[in-house]
């Protein structure tokens, strides 16, 4: 499912080819967020023909809300009704549950929690978020954590990373003995936990090693901590788990972030972070971040980006998306979004090329700081 | 410069082709809104590709405002600007000042008015509304006349249509002494007015007609009168408007209203109301119209309509489409003003078809009653 292609060897980066029901990803990979089925302003030939994405994610807990799981099922699942046929990723809700829902009540046998939109109280268990992404369909899905906040004191993320374990014993068991509904495999990718303790996390690590599935995920980093901290988890995680599998660390970052975690083995990424800033109106770069709401940019008649891989960003100028923007008219958003998936498509593409070349460490040296720049 | 192709025996109507600096337009035409440089919610590159538009609308009002007349020169004019190659046609201003401005006083000299963004205080006059015509660069540029509300007594819609004849005498001067700045013709257009008074709508058509300029307009409708009235007035004026000339009526309409008024000589038509009200989740179809947000869609897993020009309303179901309305996403407006164009210019290119084959009358009669239903 997982191959190698070639492994840097100055980091411990490598460009693989990971196999899925609806087709092959070239890792390491970035994946737009699809929450609620669709990239926010985003037609879905854009995704493929502007931005390049070969896999998006889609939000577990937004989607068994709305349309709700009876009509994903009666469609034929999520790659039918929103009408995407490459790969597809579903989150298991825990992150949602925790920084989205209104009470809610951790206990062993799940989560009990009221939704954002009309208060209805719901239950999550490692069982019913299986049979929910079951029902939603995606090729790759995720087991059902606690993704603990920043700070989070050890006692609490020991506890809580014990739980995730046994809760992820309990998707397993749900998982092996249920089958897909729509004809082709799913995969289930339990998630190493522990927050910011080094500890926790290897121990963590191991456990969901022994697990044996055939993705590993990171959760838990990107929630508020520095990112050396960040990058020190990460470390830890990747030298336990094992390298022939691929890594997911969730929900990482920006543009330095993800070359930075692609040098320590992490070969999927998804952020909300480029689509986001996008309708705020900062662009991402290979020479550096652009706020086209600057007054600077007013008159500047260069294209958005002549290198992008995106007609839209090589088509308009900087001031007419600075306009748009001043304005507040849709199309500024829409252009915005594609500007920057499809800069992080490249990036992690570009990365790619540059392992198979065995040039990335010194590549992502020199990009890094160009990354942070602001023009 | 305007060459009529056919003529339908039972009805007024007639297939034209209308040639600009950017291009020859097929007539009868439906121009999209693009208010601010942009069509609310679409790409440039789906104006022409998913709605087939082959020429767009600009505000002189907005445009003037921002990103202002010295930004468009600077560029090249509002093509360069927004990166459209086919026809465009600014509207005069005259309308955006009585809607939308906050104090204004109707002068002969011009009018003064203060921005609805910042309240500034400025003037437009006959002159330097083809000033700023000049510098937007439009093919074809509106004469700066009163559009007057509805209902209007009688004196003041006689009085009003007097000073907007003066007005043209002042606009035609200015602009036959002022050169294109950017290398291609345009061509000014002037507007017939008279409220809903038969007496003065004649009165102003003929008065119109004598300055014999290439396209001819009708303006003041579609303010707030019955049908009947605004078809009254129409078949009014293209008796008197000379046969050889396009005859373009503002702002006008509904589908069916735009097929009445085709029948009674109408060439050309601009209306915010497909692209507005697909905002607001209301679909034209040839079957009738949807209001997508309607709960009956919620599972309805057939095309937004298998028929359509639009590559997206053959490939998204209506049951997605309503999930996207239902939670507010960017993207269900997007899908919807592309159907409902899309939908406009398919009814007028139909319309060319059956004037053509001179069956123009009996399709109006059967398709009218349909394109009212509610779906």
């Amino acid at each position: 499912m997982f191959k190698i292609e070639n492994k840097d060897t100055s980091s411990s980066a490598r460009a693989g080819l990971l196999e899925t029901a609806h087709g092959v990803i070239e890792t390491p990979i970035f994946m737009p967020v699809g929450t609620i089925g669709t990239v926010k302003g985003i037609h879905q030939s854009e995704l493929t023909e502007e931005i390049k994405a070969q896999i998006i994610l889609g939000n577990t807990y937004h989607l068994f809300l709305r349309p709700g799981v009876d009509t994903l099922e009666k469609v034929g699942g999520l790659h039918k009704f929103i009408g995407w046929e490459k790969p597809m990723l579903t989150d298991s809700g825990g992150y949602q549950v925790y920084s989205l829902s209104g009470r809610r009540k951790i206990k062993e046998e799940g989560v009990k929690f009221a939704s954002h939109i009309d208060g209805y109280k719901l239950l999550f268990t490692p069982e019913n978020v299986m049979d929910i992404q079951r029902q939603i369909g995606a090729d790759i899905i995720m087991a059902f954590d606690e993704c603990t906040p920043y700070p989070c004191d050890y006692h609490y993320a020991r506890r809580s990373m014990h739980m995730t374990h046994r809760w992820l014993k309990r998707c397993c068991e749900r998982f092996d003995n249920t089958e897909p509904l729509y004809g082709y495999d799913q995969v289930l990718a339990p998630i190493v936990q522990g927050s910011t303790y080094k500890d926790l996390r290897k121990q963590s690590a191991e456990q969901i090693a022994s697990f044996d599935r055939k993705i590993n995920a990171i959760g838990g980093l990107s929630v508020g901590e520095p990112h050396e901290d960040m990058y020190a988890m990460t470390e830890v995680v990747c030298e336990v788990l094992p390298e022939e599998k691929p890594r997911y660390l969730m929900g990482v970052g920006t543009p330095d972030n993800i070359l930075e975690c692609i040098g320590l083995g992490i070969d999927m990424f998804d952020c909300v972070l480029p689509s986001r800033n996008a309708r705020h109106g900062l662009l991402y770069t290979a020479e550096g971040i652009i706020n086209i709401k600057n007054a600077k940019w007013r008159e500047d008649f260069s294209l958005i980006d002549a290198t992008s891989n995106a007609h839209t960003s090589r088509f308009h100028t900087k001031a007419y998306l600075h306009h748009l923007f001043r304005v507040k008219e849709l199309l500024g958003p829409q252009i915005a979004t594609i500007h920057n998936l499809s800069f992080y498509l490249w990036l992690v593409q570009e990365a790619r090329t540059q392992i198979v070349n065995n040039t990335f460490y010194d590549w992502k040296n020199k990009i890094v700081p160009r990354l942070k720049t602001r023009l």
